[in-house]
């Protein structure tokens, strides 16, 4: 169960109103790698956990902390948004400056939203819950959590530099440091579950069914040999088991594929014998409905 | 530019047709960490490559593999509802194994791909770019590729366990070994640029802009304290920068938040000095349209 | 900002898993109308209301209260998976009890989710964000939550019909007796508002801008007229300003359109005339491109 | 069965070209609230109504008015991109006019449309089902239908003020007046069948089966408690079956959920004694495949 | 503007209910192909003709029979649902064709519609507008409608397989007959068009700013040259301005591509010579935010 | 499985940045009818090929091509975005050449992507699987096809229009020319199995299961006659089978339809003489729950 306090976690409040920015803004509130995104995922990890208590409270907590990101984007895009103009085209055509707001902004911000904030993204795509993952595999998904959150520290860093306002400037900050924590967070995590477990995902299939030959190799499919320079094409595993080995001219290994036709009842391309020419005379359809 | 050869990357040839398995198998060619997924993630990833030529080689051929891996799981699907049966109701009904098969199958495999693959996970909801991530920083975008192959490969040895079929079991073992690679390859890329750049992303944002009070610490938004017996609670963090710390209590640092009144035009909410009892006369609107 | 308890809001346990059911229980949780779906709409409603705290304060309660729902019904979708078969198809068939699970239930609660709860609806379909409304507006918001929780609880009482276990009953009984309360809620919110401001939403717009003559007829676009026999075909409109009137013949009051041709840089169908027959000679094409 | 007249149900001329104002206008045809989403569900809340005929014939009789306002939307944006600009970017940068124009344009109008109206809402975002609602209880589809009408209306209105064009506002005045009919249309068939089956939808849900402790309970989220000023805290119900009460302090009611670990085949997080550090040894997998 | 008559185009009643059918009948009303995407299609085409008369008269002709085929499926869907069984899983099991059919229905028919029609398919995705398309340019538009006729009639035929209901074959039957027609009356558009304009769409667009050395060029891709046995690959091309070549060993014209790297303020990955060893001392980075 | 060289099937380079125009260029990579489109479609179509080997060939062959055609346009667009401007608004407003950049780039190109392409269409919609069609009969799919490659070079057409930069304009050029060919391949393919099977798809179908009354009639059903001066109005039909007819007046052929209520347990609208007035005294509730 949760409850709320009226102020916010941190604070989030612009110099002046900018409506071209608060569309930008939308990005990290309702986009792929954005606050809304990190608090749903966290809080069905959380809630779907079945191991320790330790991993479900420390799961439930970060995602306890993004409902709070994602209200403090929420009530900054508000304030960026007041008093955004709504003139007509003609005036706006007139006054440039006018017209750079009124052409970069998101319609639906006045149109739909009344001047609020919207979960979507800064093109206006709405949040989708095919962002979030919670597999029941900790290590899988803690994987998924330090890829969320190195995607979206870069996704803040990039809209600090795209304003000068010190209120925007202050709040994504705090973002910012919260981001740093987050990814050391689930190093950490991620640290001691492959310390116990194992690196590789996941780590209770036997690797005697798995087809061997092949579980180190990297397979050049290109002409030319540059991705053979890497630190994956030699040396030991990441795991540990075996060396990597670079394969230069990798060949198939399996079948030319050749399918059967299907049923008449599938009405596929009929086979070559039983295609007539059929312009002069009434077609001689070749068959009856499947069960009459 | 790319060639094809007809020859599959490794065998794909069930012992026997099964409609329902095939409606199973799409999660891993057309869902979130199928293989059109990281297919179309690899491919963009290098294309938009502005790195050294090595990465760029190195992603693409991966990307080319995973064509390969798509055209493999097609192939076992096509296969697999060979001649699935198109009964109606009432026959199933009294077939219990027809009718097994005929309410476990999706009936898009029959009605709308006459028996053939489609690019849509197990539920019938089709792939789509949101899935696929592009950053222009690789740091951030191997994070993304060691998760999407950590995904993968859970959800291959999940459809390994359902399955007795020999000669699917014989392609999914292939597909985990080479999921294996691909999780050790994206992990040798993330240490080779970790060692080099740092661990946080984006590593040339200056730390000294971020608030750096926070940046380190664990906020425990919960009742009990749980979460601080992990390794993300105390400790080095794991960027070698600074030392996890746990705060029990954390409280809200930001202001209660008071949003102005809309302009007029919006037509939010009235304030409340402007909203009149109109039941019994003719209502005054207190608002022209914005221009005339 | 966000504090978390462990302990649910009410209990969520259910007597005996049900795959199946879990399946269906979905949608109340990421369906259109499910938790998720409200919790997201009065969370945005009151991070965005510009009007009076009480509205705001009232609004973000019963928001938060939501995100406990969503919490409860994760929960006991987690526990109606424990333990879900992973056979295969064949040893299904033989045993139609274990068949009748297996094609019941959704495939990517145990492939993708590993036996959780995920944030889509019963049908698979994932949860977007086109589901919320938050206009700016609170009267038209109202009526959008009020038939949130009349559809809500509409499905709730559908699926309390669906499954005897008296687990899972004693949770959905809780949840109808809170949607009792929330269209009371909404209600009588609305009521306030109506009294203040008048029933048509906006009621800050000036009638005498609307085309007043159609305001209040309702129009009959059908042959015969049952649909005159309704309260809205005659008596006092319902905001109390006019009289219905009953249309039975409504005729166009409108042009009928003509469009002109589009620019050549536009290649659309090409005007009759310059239309011409080019079977034999080389075509001599009449657009040459738009800017050299 | 429809027929179709060649006439506009009301004038649709703009006074001229406006090719930023047509991207607006997309919203109240192919948006959430658009006409596209009244049509629809009022056509399906039509087919499937399984209520007295004067229902089924008032509903068809709006949905068939609907689809001429869908139409004389559609005319009226492909009246507005009579012309509309195609020149290069370059151009454009010389004659700010040009440029603006350009840059407030939707790109799709011209690529992809050919000057036309497209289904989809201002940013561009397609049409879909999943904004339409027919559930068969008529009370329920009534309020969505109202809340439709409110929401439509208040867009209309934010259009009307975005633009100066006669022609445009002529229109607009058309359909604000309508949606002033069909809001009062709602309220009296929601009156009517409020007062033969009650208030809460829905009514043949025996409230014997609810958890009635809380069915009139408003709970206090969060600190502090301006929401307890309202209609909704106190006085009898809207339903007239009891009084309001308000919980200031709501306490969890529920367990302490703890999931059981998942089975061996679905491969979650191993538990605790089964992780062993694998750093130095060949990893010894704990599992073989479910049936072999 | 348009009139409804209350009567069926023709006949939709089945002979007994049959839940587990009106799931896959979804297809042809809300799929890719079903009747609502030929219904929005025609009437998008049709408001946006810039064409003579005849064919927007033409078009909007076919669009107003298609909303009459939704509705006769919508009906047809809403009978087959009567009284489907609302039992509990565990007496399903006991009962394996009342399981039959709880498996085999579409959830939300029960729990969303309450047995009524949905705007979706068989698989439960809702409709969306990205199945329509209107481009300006009618013979390329009619080539889509001659598709959607073709994929609709062929997915009509399927389902005509799957029942043998007899009232349901009836109306199919009628459905089939319509197709019948609408391909024939595609074709007979498509060849009108072609023979005054010419083949290739668009007609307009001058061939002598294509690459015609490419222009009638089919390049084989692939090991092996059995694509070179087809019509496609030798004698005079469809649009009759030159002959077809087979190039057996296509090669890259283009250059091997290198992208510059991004600026400082996008955060991409850093140049090589910008990475340095960071795990003993304090990051030094590299750069400032863009504008401060 | 495939190969890959490193140089593009030809070149793709532009004279200069235009981040503006990279965001149009996105609607033919990841648009409905952008190269991903056909990329796919064609890949699926050739997996699921049921014909003879030269059809599997040559469907291949293309879609392999397409692949490449991708790799042009996403390497064209990150160039386009080379160095694209980060400003804020304020410094944007006061140099309008600059704000012209930054009001019509996708945000998402920079914020997202690091100047990188995605594979969207232009107004940043993600490519879905749904715009692809593999059904099964080649007739059918390959009118998809020449849909796709009608549609397709339109709107490359459409593009190179706004563009006066020659290296843009160069590879346009390319492009438009192989969708000539693509064209009229798929013409040639389309002739060649009509020849064999007839026209109407699919052929397989028995005619005499269809209401062959109405199946070469055309229907007007609007006001006015128009419609009957094409050649789909009159003389043979396009398969050769019959005339067309034209019926000015068609009449409805079916039932006036009656639903049925639904069961107690669906909870729909009570019939009439179950809803008493329950304003002054308790709801009687008339429902138990359906299985207790």
């Amino acid at each position: 169960m949760f409850y709320h306090v009226k102020e916010l976690q941190y604070h989030a409040k612009p110099s002046q109103p900018d409506p071209v920015y608060a569309k930008k803004l939308q990005e990290i509130l309702g986009g792929q790698y954005g606050e809304m995104s990190v608090m749903m995922q966290y809080l069905f990890q959380g809630w779907n956990c079945r191991a320790e208590n330790k991993y479900r409270d420390m799961i439930l907590d970060i995602a306890t902390e993004e409902i709070a990101h994602v209200e403090m984007i929420a009530t900054m895009i508000a304030q960026l948004l007041d008093g955004a103009p709504a003139h007509d085209q003609e005036q706006g055509a007139q006054d440039p400056a006018v017209e750079a707001v009124l052409s970069g902004m998101n319609p639906q911000h006045a149109i739909v939203n009344g001047l609020g904030a919207q979960p979507n993204d800064s093109v206006g795509f709405p949040w989708t819950a095919r962002y979030t993952i919670a597999s029941g595999n900790l290590l899988a998904d803690f994987r998924a959590n330090l890829n969320a959150e190195s995607q979206g520290r870069l996704q803040v860093c990039r809209l600090y530099e795209m304003t000068t306002d010190p209120g925007v400037r202050d709040m994504l900050s705090f973002l910012i440091a919260r981001d740093t924590m987050h990814q050391n967070q689930w190093m950490a995590a991620i640290e001691e579950l492959e310390q116990t477990q194992g690196a590789v995902v996941p780590s209770t299939f036997n690797q005697e069914y798995e087809k061997q030959e092949v579980s180190y190799s990297f397979m050049n499919f290109s002409a030319g040999e540059d991705s053979s320079r890497g630190r994956w094409a030699s040396g030991p595993s990441l795991d540990g088991q075996a060396n990597f080995e670079y394969i230069p001219n990798p060949q198939a290994m399996g079948q030319n594929p050749q399918l059967k036709p299907g049923p008449e009842y599938i009405h596929g391309t009929p086979p070559l014998d039983m295609r007539v020419m059929q312009n002069v005379e009434k077609m001689e359809p070749n068959h009856q409905p499947y069960i009459q």
